[in-house]
This record gives structure tokens, sequence and C-alpha cells, in this order.
């Protein structure tokens, strides 16, 4: 499933194979002629690929998925369905990561000799500054200008009507029509992923892409990293300040407005017409409603309903928040 | 009143059709053989000019501003001087930028074919480092070094005896003397500017510039936006660390120390000799008193008195913050 | 003692005229002959070298030390021990840094004409992408790729296996193998150092290095400042997410886990295994033991056993910090 144009990879694995290398067993009777030929998300598998399962949230999914190959611990390997092999381990997150540096051993941008490859493909009016990269088979929007040393990797899509600012890279990335990207933007690179071992963290290769909708704005040294198997998406016409952390998988509505210094961890959804103040920051997985607005530096570690005002770290609603704020300082004040 | 060496202005608009396009109302009787040239904040503006009322607070500066054009609300409207003709509309700030989107449809940096264009004017003994990129009629003066892959805009003046460091961009700006830019500093972008529509946020052209004076140092990975209309402006000798984020019209005054990943919102003003500590966030439009300091990680909502020492999130005096903390821990003892 | 790939000496300061630009004394009687070579810290000084002592904390390093000079304070320059030639002034960290300035008198990387210098040393099956600049006598090894616009100094060693993104800097720079570097970071400029003089602060040259081990990786637009005269070291296996700011003179242990818009002031020292949470931020001079857990957002502002998870700002233990939040919200109660 991930993306041809920015993932390339290598031949099958042997499910006997996988099943050996991550210290997993398989059902009596496997046939020692499948193979794995790639990794998916529960959503989108096929009969050829393989997903895991290390918790039971996503039992639901799995029981509608098509994949051919569940990584899953011995607790749960129950419940993988008819028709999809199990292979029981013990930390089928580390697995699945271990089977996708298999399939994809090498998920960094390929760079030609040329600084704008021959077989990129430039819309009319495009304007391209000197010394911008440009990889193979990008595509760049009619009337879109790229500015000095930007950076776009090869198969990035570029829409109509954009300006990518100077000293801007861009790769693993499909980008939209009229959005601009000031200088000093890194778009695409992998997110924060990793296992447990014993010799340390090891990484989780990143298979997802960075999807920018049409009229967004990104601000002066952001930085947006690329989903781990789905996507990150920022959505038709957010507007991010500058030096703005998006984590990988994380999924913005339309129309956000994401203020200077914010930090939105992984796979953090939020909404349509959100606002994040300066400098607040939202642990990973959280649901952000829409319309909600985040106030300056808060540190939110809950999810936030549509609608709702929060404040402080950790985040609670702006009044009770207002309220402690002024019961503290009575505090110290003499009766 | 933009600066003509980065800023294109396309040619006059007729009255009666700046009116039109923001849906707003003339007196009676206006001539209609009136242009608008240009746009200019209260201070500047010449009778060609438009400005916008928004706000009471700006009735005396109106009073004494020399504009010929002013786009004001109904309630306002009245309080406009004779001699500066009235456009009454519901939103004077939105009119006022759909009015810069028409004199100034474009003010991303032009590009030419050359890395250093031949009409830079180099100083002596200047040492421009390899894939470099200086604009037209950008000026850099002696003995100055330009680091690889560092981006000067057209226009841009760089001072006597500055280093800029790598993968440095600066655009829309002026620079002083013995100014040190660490790498991967962005200097001159937009700053973050919108007003609502039904359609979501849509951008506020951005007219000013950045002024860093002489003496001024700027760790790496800082980002300072250029001005909405008056400049952003970094006073002599002031040090940034890294990761600082300095908003469009920010004022610092001379020798103020800017720790690392401080971020200070748009029309803040900052006296002189002012340290703020790491993490600390500004809102906007506040005014921080020389000789101020401002505590790690705190969040400013209030104005600073000169030689006041703050702390907290929000901020207060830094005695009233420690009691508080006190007083909190207090809670949690047994009696 | 600055390492000579990095830093160019000039020639010996005669004592004599040391003493008199800082305004210092020097004992009676001393050889007039005597020169000062170079500057170090006290550790690993020798005989031709200076250091300074401005704590009496150091008085048991400087008894050890071989340094043949030695700036010290009036009360301080008795402790000063025999064959070190004490130069008695007002500030002597000041001194230093002048006596710095004088024997360093231009830290910044040198660029030659050529994008990849001809004596820099590239291993075998090194990509090097287009417009990459490698300076003088920098080393890449084996199979190492250099992104687009990537920017190696002079004398910068990268081991085997490495992957350095598109437009980044490093500079002053000893790095491991396998080490994983994100577009935009930013590695090795001067850190942030100053003292303070009548006419403003006043730049400390920074002398040190950065020190990267193996199978590091570094997130997007991270800065690491070099040390000011030791190095700043990233342990073994660390991961850095991004717009992590490490000062000069950070030693961080081994496969530390630092997330994204963490601070990390200079002359921290940070154990093995430590994980520190988004946008948290620490004071200079802080140790943090091997094992410790810091929650996001906190404010350090003092050490941390091994072991210990703090949260807050000021950080706590992290039990106290959540029986705090809750006695506060107590407060808000009606009984």
């Amino acid at each position: 499933m991930p993306d041809p144009r920015f993932f390339h990879r290598a031949g099958p694995v042997p499910v006997a194979r996988a099943a050996e290398m991550v210290q997993g067993t398989l059902p009596a009777g496997v046939d020692a002629a499948l193979t794995i030929t790639d990794v998916a998300t529960l959503e989108v598998a096929a009969s050829g690929d393989a997903v895991f399962l290390s918790d039971k949230a996503f039992q639901p999914a799995l029981a509608q998925s098509k994949a051919g190959f569940c990584f899953a611990t011995f607790e749960l390997a129950a419940s993988v369905p008819r028709g999809c092999t199990a292979i029981t381990c013990a930390d089928p997150r580390a697995a699945f990561a271990q089977l996708c540096a298999v399939l994809y051993p090498d998920t960094s941008p390929a760079w030609g000799a040329q600084a704008v490859a021959s077989d990129a493909v430039v819309g009319p009016d495009v304007a391209i500054a000197p010394n911008a990269v440009i990889g193979a088979e990008a595509k760049i929007g009619a009337r879109s200008k790229i500015g000095p040393q930007a950076v776009i990797g090869p198969g990035v899509v570029i829409g109509d009507d954009c300006v990518i600012g100077a000293n801007v890279t861009i790769t693993h990335a499909l980008v939209g029509a009229r959005v601009i990207i000031h200088p000093g933007v890194q778009i695409g690179q992998d997110g924060f992923g990793f296992y447990a071992t014993p010799k340390g963290p090891r990484k989780i290769p990143q298979l997802g892409r960075v999807v920018i909708n049409d009229d967004v704005e990104i601000g002066a040294n952001c930085t947006i990293d690329r989903g781990a198997l789905a996507d990150t998406i920022i959505g038709r016409g957010c507007k991010l300040d500058n030096l703005v952390q998006i984590g990988h998988n994380v999924v913005l509505g339309q129309a956000c407005i994401i203020v200077s210094q914010v930090g939105i961890s992984g796979s953090c959804t939020i909404g349509d017409g959100v606002v994040i103040a300066g400098q607040a920051g939202l642990k990973d997985h959280l649901k952000i409603g829409s319309g909600a607005q985040i106030a300056a530096q808060s540190g939110l570690m809950r999810d936030v309903a549509p609608g709702e005002k929060v404040m402080g770290s950790p985040a609670k609603p702006i009044r009770q928040y207002f309220r402690e704020v002024a019961a503290v300082e009575k505090l110290t004040k003499k009766p």
C-alpha cells in the first residue's frame, strides 16, 4: 500500500521467513508457498498484505479487513479471522516494523545527478529559482514558484499557483493548489516512531505520505512528518504560523489556525475551524472537535469536544482554568 | 509607502472601484476622478494613500494623519477628518487588506536566472560561499561572509562585517553591520495575518520589512516575520538564541537577550536590555518595559513595567509566583 | 586544545599583553618571556595553556590542572597553584573570552570556491545529491548519503552508512556511523555565550565541537550548538524528534528519547535512557540521572535523580504534581 511514487518495495517475503525473523509461530499446516507481498493498514489491506493487532480495540477493524497475514500476540491470535494467517509473536508492532524494514529497506529519497530531473513534469509558467532541486518524476503545477535552494523530492506533486519558499524540503508528499510554504519548512521526513529493544530504541519505517490540501499556508521552519503507514493530512485552508510541529498521522480539518510553536503529536485528529494558540502542545492520539479553541501554552492530555474552549497545562475548560488561577492567587492573600 | 525595493505596486485604484470591491459606500458627491495610489500607516500617509480605522483608539492618530482615504465602520466614519475621503464598510481591516492585495498582487521575491544577480552590489573582500543565491539589486557590505546555500533576496541590504550562515533566507530586510546570523534562520517572510471570511481565513498582504540593527546575533533556525505595513525591528546589540519566533511588527529595543524557543507575538514592543528566558511566550500587542526580566516558560498576557521580573503562565511578579507555588504545595501536606 | 580541524589559532600571546588587555595584574617578577599559546579546560590544559577560575567549586580541578596560566579574581588568585601564573582580574570569565578572541579571531567556517572541496575525503559508494556543499578536508564514510543543499563544513567527519537530509548544515562536528539527520537540522553553530559589558552583551568565542555517536537520529529543524570549549555530546542511540534545541556543552547519555520542541540549556548532563517529553525545558547545568522520565511541558529548575519521574513547571515528582492539580481543582468546588 505504500505509495510506489515514494517507496520502492523489495521482493515478497515467504511467511515462514517472516515468522522466523520475529521469533513468531505459524498455525499448524500453513502453506509453505505463501508469501507476504506488502504491508497495509487494516482498512485497505488485500490478501497479500500483512497487518498487525496489538490492541483489542482494533479487533472489529481486523474482522472487516481483507488482510492475508496478521502479527498478533498469543492472547489476540484467536481473534484473527479465517482466511488471515496469524503470526503469533511477543510484540506485533515490533514484528510489523521488522517486516516493513525488509520490504522497504531504504525509504530515503534517491537523488539523480541533475538538479532538476529530466523527467520531472513542470507545468506552464512555473518559475524555478536558482539552485532549486527537483527529483525524478516530481510534478509542479502551472504558475507555481519554487524558491532558491528548495528541494522537491522524487514523485512529489505540487499543485497550481503554489509558492514554495527558499530552503524548503518536500518529500513523500502531495500538495494541492494555491498552497504557500514559507522558507525553511521541512515536509515529509520520517515520523518519530521507535520500538524498544534491549539494545535501545529501534526505528519503525515510516511508509506514509503528507497530503496538503488546497489554500493551505505553512509558516517558516515548520516541520510536518509523513505518516507511519496512513497519511498525515492538512485540511483545506489551514493556516500554520512559524515553527509548528505536526507529527505523523495527524489529521487537520479545514481552515484551522495553528499559531507559532504549537506541537501536535502523532495521530491527533483535529476537526474543522479549530484554533490552537501559540506554544500549545497536544499529546498523541487526541481528538479535537470542530470549532474548539485551545489557548496559548495549553497542554492537552485529553480529547476536546466540538466548540469547547480550553486552557492550562493540563488543559481544562477555560472558565475553570481562570477560576483556579484566581483561587490560587487568593491563597496567598492575607485574610 | 511599502519599500519599492521589495514591493512592486500596480496602478492606482479609482476610489469608486475600491468602495465597490469592499461593498462600501462613499460620501455623497465624491469626485469620480479620485484615485488611491498607495496604502500607508496613519503616521506616514500622504494624500494619495489609504488607511483604515477599526478602533476608536486610533482616532487621534487619524486626526493628525495626512491620509487621503480611510476605510471606516459606519460608527467611526464621522470621525474621519475633512479632506480625507471615508469609505464606509463593515470590516475596515478586511477592506484595507483587499485593497493591499489589488495594489500589491505579488509580494513574493522574484528570482532571476543567475545565482548571484549581475546587478547585486557586493562590497570589497566579501566571501560568497558556493551555491549562495543573491537577488537583484541586493547589497552586501564590505568583508561580510555569505554561507553556502544562503539566500539573500532582491533589494536586501546587508551591512559590513556580517556573517550570514548556511541555509539562511533573508528577504524584505535591511541588516546592519557586524550582524551574525546562524544557519537555518528565516527572515522577512510574511507575518501571520488573516481576516475571517465565510469561506475561511483570508490572507492580509504583508507589506513591511525587517530591520536588523548593528551588532545583533540571531541563533540557528530562528524565524523573524516582516511587518504587515510598518517594520519588524531588532534593536542594536540584541542576542537571540536558537528557534526563537519573532512575529510581524515586533519592536525589540537594544541589547535584549532572547533565549531559545521564545515566541514573541505580533506588534509587541520590547524595551532595552530586556531578558526573556527560554520557551516564554508573549501574546500580541504587549509592551515590555526596559530592563524587565521574564522567566523561562512564562506566558505573558499583560504588559510588563520597566525593571519588573515576572514568571508563570499566566505571568505574575516573580515573588508572587513563588508564593503561589509554595501555597499550592502546602495544600497537599497533611496538617 | 580547540580542534585544529575546525579552529585556526593565531600566534602566541605574551602574558604581559594578556594581562594588560584584561586590565589584570601579574605576580611580581613574572618572566617577561612567557607566552600563552592556547586556551583549554582545566582537565586537559598543558603548560602553555590558559584557564580561568571564577568559582571556588573549581579549585580542586585547578589544583590538579597542568595549566600554565590562570585568570582569577583577587579573592581566588591565592589558590592558583605553584607553577601556574595567576592573572588577577575583575572578571576571569570575560578575560578568558577576550583571550579566546585574540587566539581565535575567526571561528566561522572558511569555504572554498568548489561546492565539493577537492581535498574532501569521500568514501566508497557515497551518494552526494545535487548542490550539496562539502568543505575542505571533510570526510564522508562509506555508503553515506548527503542530501541536496546539505552543507558539510571543513574538517567535519561523517561516519559510514549515515543519511544526511536536505538543507542540513553541519560544522565543527564529528558524526558516528548509521546516524540519520533529517532535513533542516543545524549542527555545530556557536553556543549562546555572552558576558556583560557596559556596552551590552559581548560574545564568548565558542571553541568546542559537537560529537554525535553511532545510531543517533535527529529530527527535522533541530539545533545543536557546539561546545564553548569542551564538546556537546549526543550519546549512542539517542533519538531526537523535530525542533529540539540542544545548548552548548550538553551531554546526552545513550539511547535517550527527546520529543519534539524540547529545549535543553547549556551544560546539562543527561544520563542513559532518559525520556524527555514534548516542549519540556531544562535550565542550564542540570544533571538528569539515567532512566529519568520528564513529562511534557515540564520546566526543570533542579537536578533529577536516576529513575525519577517529574512533571510540571517548576517540575516536581509526578505524583506530587497530580496531587497539586487535584488540590487546586478542589479549591474551586463548593463544599
